[in-house]
């Protein structure tokens, strides 16, 4: 039996004015959009209403699967054991996917990672794989599947029959002003990664400067939206909120992350991007089953890192999506800038302060990342970090270093800019904030 | 000097934040709208922040002003005299504009106006212009000038060249649910109206049932921004609130509203249309600066009636604009439905209510109106009330007549249903509710 046809006038009247909807308005809506019998500009009234009215979670709900429904969903039923994925709302220097996703595959959990794009002052996976010669991110759906059955885990970009309707609502929320909605970014996220065919997802909710999110009171509501709407739409969800305050880790820059990946998998990484990857892995291990308590995912995660079990991974996965794997036991056959600049303390004291914004718009501007999405990116261009938030500092030491093509001299006084040097050391402050699951 | 391009999606996000914009970036906005580089998506989202944000008063006149000059702004300077309008925002029954313009005229204020066509439940001015045989309100704009000035009225429909960007927000307006918004109605409202060349604007805007404003505080809140904003833009405004629980008058359809509104100029009309019609004259008078006072105003539009100067004055008017003006003089030429069908009581006692909205759709649904813009309407089918709110009856005593084609019967249940018989008398109501003045 079909449900009587509300016209999407009326649909947008009721989100307007907070009134209830069915789960079958709200796949009709989304249909229509689809389908293109629901104008743009009836679209773009929707997203501005719910935008300012917010959206009830079971309107969320039916939101997010029928956004999901509007394309392909891949169907990863044949592989077997619980598949789970990660997601980060995107910060500078987190590049914690590439030594993540090949860990907790060496552990037996199987990753089915379709990623993004960097955009603005922050980087995405996509690129920074990308940066390893060779790489291809445009595997097609049936080897996708494949990879993930016979290696437990594959990295790929979106296509354009994953979640469809996405797409498109997220270009026009691009140019009306309705992005930062809580509702619409949990649709968004989780219609893509429920695509995927997942199981169970575990979210890293950025907080701070160089976050979309830039307070812990808005990274928590989008947060435990996202986790009641995964619950809702019947998967697993648990959500880390953490800091992002400074970059993460040593690098941001394309090569650059790949090589500081490269030794978190080594277990010679920085503590920061070594201790997230431990964190989000510790989730996606009991997500996955194959860990009861975090001590146990733990010394899971640990042991293939030590045994070597998780470079291994990253390898074989290199070479299954047409990557040279030599790069991952040689990093200097990634690409190269030509000028390396050093950027030094002017005066002595303590990193107060590494501001993450600043840097990742530096490292955009040198060719990292895009000012718009059709831009290409340098993959061998970026920042390396000498000193971590906290540490003493005397005038006249290297601070950063600039990777590039010979044109990024002026990115030294910006990214100089980014530090602040204080008198005192500054207090402490934890990686991972807070832990939400349903 | 221009200044600094404002991209829509930001001037979205100033509306969508209720931040302060200047006129340049809401003028700028709206010739993107006329001109089409700020698309319709980007439109109705703005609507959307509008309906549920508010917009300030400046806004709203320079949003006004921007509508206005997306088109044509007829110049009336060549006409001697304060050139003054009325607008009602809609009713069942209300022909107040087919007496009350030829007797303003009469008394020496000019009056172009612009008026438009019936939707719904309430019928338009045009429509029952039209029903006069030969009545054209298609005039060349030239023509119309020539006719204010040399007639002292002219009554047009609007052209697409008048305020073109409100015909496209109103369009956009209507599929996106944000038509019933206090600043989008003024500037909708004020935009066409400034656009004919007025120097002052009375405005009749409807309080109850049959009217787009259901109580008197949101009626009131929109006749305080039409004055507020219309002062703001540099014209003298105001407003009547007017009650719109029982249809206006004795006659709901086109020809027989044309009876009913000569039975006013004769002095022999209905008590209540007759008073609403010397009350809003009243205003116009005094805007139009040819009265002093409410008691000399009034005394003017009387003499007017009882010498025969307001019914000559539209006499002339219907010879200018091509109709039959015998038809003024012997009402017999006009439309005559075939069929006259009593609506009889069932039970005694008073008529406590008339519902207008009840009665209108019933006339609309006769032909009298359009369920859709595109419909065509039949000149002469329609209501005709025999009873007034207040009547004593009996059973069996006519309360109406339906004037239509043979098929009208099924209209003679609905008509009944829109009369209240009660055991004692309602209290008696006031037709002009209010009055809002800057």
């Amino acid at each position: 039996m079909t449900a009587p046809t509300l016209r999407p006038a009326d649909f947008i009247r009721k989100i307007r004015d907070r009134a209830p909807v069915t789960g079958d308005e709200v796949r009709e809506f989304v249909r229509g959009i689809t389908a293109g019998t629901v104008a743009d500009y009836q679209a773009t009234a929707f997203l501005m209403a719910v935008y300012l009215q917010g959206l009830a979670d079971d309107a969320t709900v039916a939101l997010t699967l029928a956004m999901r429904d509007s394309g392909r969903v891949i169907d990863l039923g044949g592989v077997p054991g619980i598949k789970v994925d990660k997601h980060s709302t995107g910060g500078v220097g987190d590049k914690i996917s590439l030594p993540l996703a090949p860990l907790v595959a060496a552990c037996g959990v199987p990753v089915p990672m379709v990623s993004g794009r960097g955009l603005g002052h922050t980087g995405g996976t996509l690129d920074k794989l990308e940066s390893i010669p060779g790489f291809r991110v445009d595997l097609e759906l049936p080897r996708f599947c494949e990879l993930v059955a016979s290696l437990g885990c594959c990295l790929i970009g979106q296509t354009g029959d994953l979640a469809p309707a996405d797409k498109k609502l997220y270009a026009l929320r691009d140019v009306t002003s309705t992005v930062e909605s809580v509702p619409l970014i949990t649709s968004s996220i989780l219609s893509k990664k429920l695509a995927e065919g997942i199981d169970a997802l575990v979210l890293d909710v950025k907080v701070g400067r160089g976050a979309f999110m830039k307070d812990l009171a808005s990274a928590r509501r989008l947060a435990e939206s996202l986790v009641r709407v995964g619950s809702g739409a019947g998967k697993k969800v648990v959500a880390l909120l953490t800091r992002m305050e400074e970059p993460l880790g040593t690098t941001i820059g394309n090569a650059l992350e790949v090589r500081e990946s490269i030794d978190i998998l080594r277990g010679e990484g920085p503590p920061d991007t070594t201790e997230l990857t431990l964190a989000l892995g510790v989730e996606m291990l009991r997500l996955g089953g194959v860990a009861a308590t975090e001590a146990e995912a733990r010394a899971k995660l640990r042991a293939a890192i030590t045994s070597g079990a998780g470079l291994d991974k990253l390898r074989r996965i290199v070479e299954a999506q047409h990557g040279d794997p030599r790069a991952i036991d040689d990093p200097s056959r990634l690409p190269t800038a030509r000028v390396r600049t050093s950027v030094r303390a002017t005066r002595g004291g303590f990193v107060g302060a590494i501001d993450s914004l600043v840097l990742g718009l530096a490292a955009m501007r040198l060719g990292a990342g895009r000012a718009r999405a059709e831009d290409r990116v340098d993959p061998a261009v970026g920042l390396e970090l000498r000193v971590r938030r906290g540490d003493a500092v005397r005038p006249g030491d290297e601070l950063a270093v600039v990777h590039h093509q010979g044109q990024g001299e002026g990115a030294v006084a910006e990214v100089l800019g980014g530090f602040a040097i204080v008198e005192a050391p500054p207090p402490a402050a934890s990686l991972v904030l807070e832990r939400v699951a349903s």
